[in-house]
């Protein structure tokens, strides 16, 4: 299928009447066709007003309805075979093993959200039954379940093109829940972001869904994410990015007439902790997992292993040498954009001017010029505390080892933590009281916490929590990956005394979904 | 048990060193013993301590101890018998009857959430199982569960003087969630809150819990609230209020360097419509039952029916008059205070200068100065759609009539109504179309649709939604009545491999608490 060069309004291809833009090969720095006109303030109430318009239909379709649909874009996401993988590659400069695999995680994930739309539990549906005869006054019929919130915007992220992006978790989790998507797909995987948005077009025609339901923007600047943030049309907002670019949406949100929920996931350092028994039993076992979790992607994953903890040593000092070896020998890979490897630049230029901060190794020069090298630096704990700057997020394959002098000061620096995506323990013999003692300094900080292993890699399950405290999210009550995701595109309505011929078939009688309910707050 | 005037900083009885102040008996305008010192800013951060030094002891214990503990509240409640109804009389000019049903749904509503904490299903526990030998990578072993965020501040409101107080809702559903609280007791309501406030004191110490669970504070101003949620040690924040004030603690909520929500009910007008048929039935009964439900305790009900739409003819004309029969012959009950009844006199002055707005009829004057007449307005919805200020709420026992030309006009109306808490539906023979027609409006503008009743009158249940859009509420994701309210206090925390000896026991194989949980999505 050749590529238009268009936006999605509705089930309109348009091009876009704003500045043109083009996707570059982040490895030769090369622009690829087509340039993408960009949309404009008409655009945006375009595809606002068809998606308030296509609202209450979406909303009232059934689980099984909108179960099939998710399928129906799996199924054309699939269609779109190696033309996809191969722009996806061309525009993100990761592996093609790399963006196989996302794009098999991105059909799953829309799978795994069609089980759970089937599954019902979203729906949370409570029937408290009337009782006439209570004194002094009757108890009316009261049914609750959680309704769509309308449309939902949802901004396509840099790190993943196609999982965190067009019809990723953001846009799968908002259309099983019944909400219309707006995306704002990342002007660095253009040519992606209109194949996937093809295919959801397609599935929302081949499913016989109002055309609203799906609509793709693109954008030469921030202008058009904050109009469509501002639009009141939209009712909630996903956003996978930077600090800064969560925030000024969140402002944006915050000043509407309506104020609205926005759900950006912006930063972590992921911190691990290396307790000593860990380290006495498997230093350098240890530090070649570190440096291929480091590295892996160029490090460009939001649950990249940015900051150890560990107490100084004889064992530290052999994690860190070993470390040190793999990594000097590792070879930059090309980052994402010439944006983002700036930045990386900036921030590790940012630690090693840092007093008391000093680095430890560089990686090799990698081919072309947005190739990140890896570096690891360390600071005593006794710095790290006085300096929360030295908790940033350095995008990249960078970390930071903060030496602590005993198993207390360990604990203190845990406790100074930020919120977080992650937070890892490695333990070994002997550790478990001191593993015990950070568990729940760890569970207040961050969405996930892991034992053993190395933070990249976010299963797309029931039990997963990729969210996390402030700022590692603007919202810590949720999670953007996994089925929990759902929730946050729903809110509560209760139906007191609805006749049954008006009651929406979630909450009536005869269950005609198969939903799980509660009745009188048992589970029938 | 004499009043000793104090504030609770955790177990200690601390007469507060701000300026005094003392509650006033509505009724006669009469100051009421004991003075009260204020709490200061060391106050707050001294209940914010031990709040916080109390979480994650409080937020270990067993759902079956937190239950325990609530239903001791609910005792130590009714213990206090005779003297915290004639106090709560004194301080509110409610009626002896109402007190005392309050006083029974604070303690049913503590008994609820206990039985609730036991059921377990608000820790929404998930387990996926290792796929050891999945290619081309292994799946680790992960489990979810929601746990409390930590210490919440409870503002008490001043219509619900037990209900919505020291030991309301947000107290019961917060301590359920496993969070301490530290209220700001309403300054109209000083030795109720007193008197609750040693019950909850004493219920923690009967229990053996840590003294920092609970803390209650008193303030002369709004200096005292705004400096408790901006303490970093608070992690969210209950209220129920004016949108005025909820707003305030919004913002500073939202300026904090680690944003924190804030659960605030805020203001609903509770649009009630009447439709053809229902008039054609039964015009005289429902204008009983409206003039029932519009001065039922002087109007003070957040779920007031501030606004009736209806089509104008004949049968608006016989419901019409029989509102004004019996208002005009009903007597004006004391206000909560002087400050809510001056302002209830400014909003219905308000309402009568705008232009196009009828007052159709006015009460009795009651007894006392801060008896608030009941008063009924009617305006035509071409003015009412062109005029959102009419759409403010008027706290107190007045309502606004609009009228329509006809049953598209009604859905005009639906359409450009903000946020509610409440949306009534009166139907009758041949009104089908017109409620199926106006029900997604309502889905998508309030947290409970009713039909064929009153929105006053909130049941305490499962399936209760006490919320609502802004600006009814500032997150219209939640409920503050009802079981579901516990959620607006917990957060996901995912366990990746953690070691079964240091699992919690909420996500452990052994699942010591018999918590409902799902495993590979399917309920067990």
């Amino acid at each position: 299928m050749p590529l238009k060069g268009t936006m999605f309004i509705g089930a309109e291809r348009r091009p876009g009447s704003g500045p043109a833009i083009t996707s570059y090969d982040p490895r030769t720095g090369a622009p690829l066709e087509p340039a993408y006109g960009t949309g404009t303030d008409e655009d945006v109430a375009d595809a606002c007003e068809r998606a308030a318009s296509a609202a209450v239909a979406y909303r009232s379709t059934s689980p099984g309805e909108r179960a099939a649909f998710l399928e129906r874009i799996a199924e054309r996401i699939e269609d779109l075979g190696d033309e996809l993988v191969d722009r996806a590659v061309a525009e993100s400069g990761l592996p093609r093993g790399r963006i196989g695999g996302e794009r098999d995680r991105t059909t799953a994930q829309l799978r795994l959200f069609a089980d759970e739309v089937r599954a019902g539990e979203w729906a949370d549906t409570r029937i408290d039954q009337a009782l006439p005869d209570r004194r002094p006054a009757p108890r009316p019929d009261l049914r609750q379940r959680h309704l769509a919130v309308g449309p939902v915007a949802v901004f396509g992220a840099s790190n993943f093109p196609l999982a965190f992006s067009v019809a990723g978790g953001d846009t799968a989790s908002a259309l099983a829940a019944g909400c219309p998507v707006v995306v704002k797909g990342h002007s660095a995987h253009l040519g992606t972001s209109e194949l996937v948005g093809s295919a959801v077009a397609d599935a929302v025609r081949d499913s016989g869904l109002p055309e609203g339901v799906f609509s793709l923007l693109f954008a030469a600047g921030n202008e058009v994410g904050q109009a469509l943030v501002a639009d009141p049309r939209i009712r909630a907002v996903g956003f996978t990015g930077s600090q800064a670019g969560g925030l000024a949406l969140q402002r944006t949100a915050a000043a509407r007439a309506v104020p609205i929920p926005v759900y950006a996931e912006m930063s972590s350092v992921n911190p691990v902790f290396l307790l000593p028994g860990a380290l006495r039993e498997r230093a350098a076992g240890l530090a070649e997992g570190f440096a291929g979790s480091l590295t892996l992607g160029a490090g460009q994953f939001c649950t990249n292993p940015g900051l150890i903890v560990a107490v100084d040593g004889p064992e530290l000092t052999e994690f860190l040498a070993t470390a040190v070896r793999v990594l000097a020998a590792t070879t930059g890979q090309t980052m994402l954009t010439e944006g983002i490897h700036a930045a990386y630049e900036r921030s590790t230029a940012g630690l090693l001017a840092t007093e008391g901060v000093r680095e430890l190794c560089a990686g090799l020069p990698g081919e072309g010029e947005n190739a990140g090298v890896a570096r690891l630096f360390s600071v005593a704990a006794d710095v790290f505390l006085g300096r929360p700057e030295l908790q940033d997020e350095a995008f990249g394959a960078a970390s930071t080892v903060v030496i602590c002098r005993d198993p207390e000061q360990l604990r203190e620096v845990a406790a100074a933590l930020r919120g977080q995506l992650t937070a890892t323990v490695h333990h070994g013999e002997g550790d478990r009281e001191v593993a015990a003692a950070l568990l729940p300094l760890l569970e207040d900080r961050a969405g996930r916490i892991l034992f053993d292993g190395w933070p990249t890699g976010v299963e797309v399950t029931h039990a997963m929590v990729h969210g996390g405290p402030y700022p590692a999210t603007s919202d810590g009550r949720t999670t953007s990956v996994g089925t929990l995701a759902i929730r946050r595109f729903l809110r509560p309505v209760c139906y007191q005394n609805v006749p049954a011929e008006l009651l929406p078939p979630e909450v009536s009688d005869e269950n005609a979904y198969g939903l799980p309910r509660r009745v009188d707050g048992a589970r029938r």
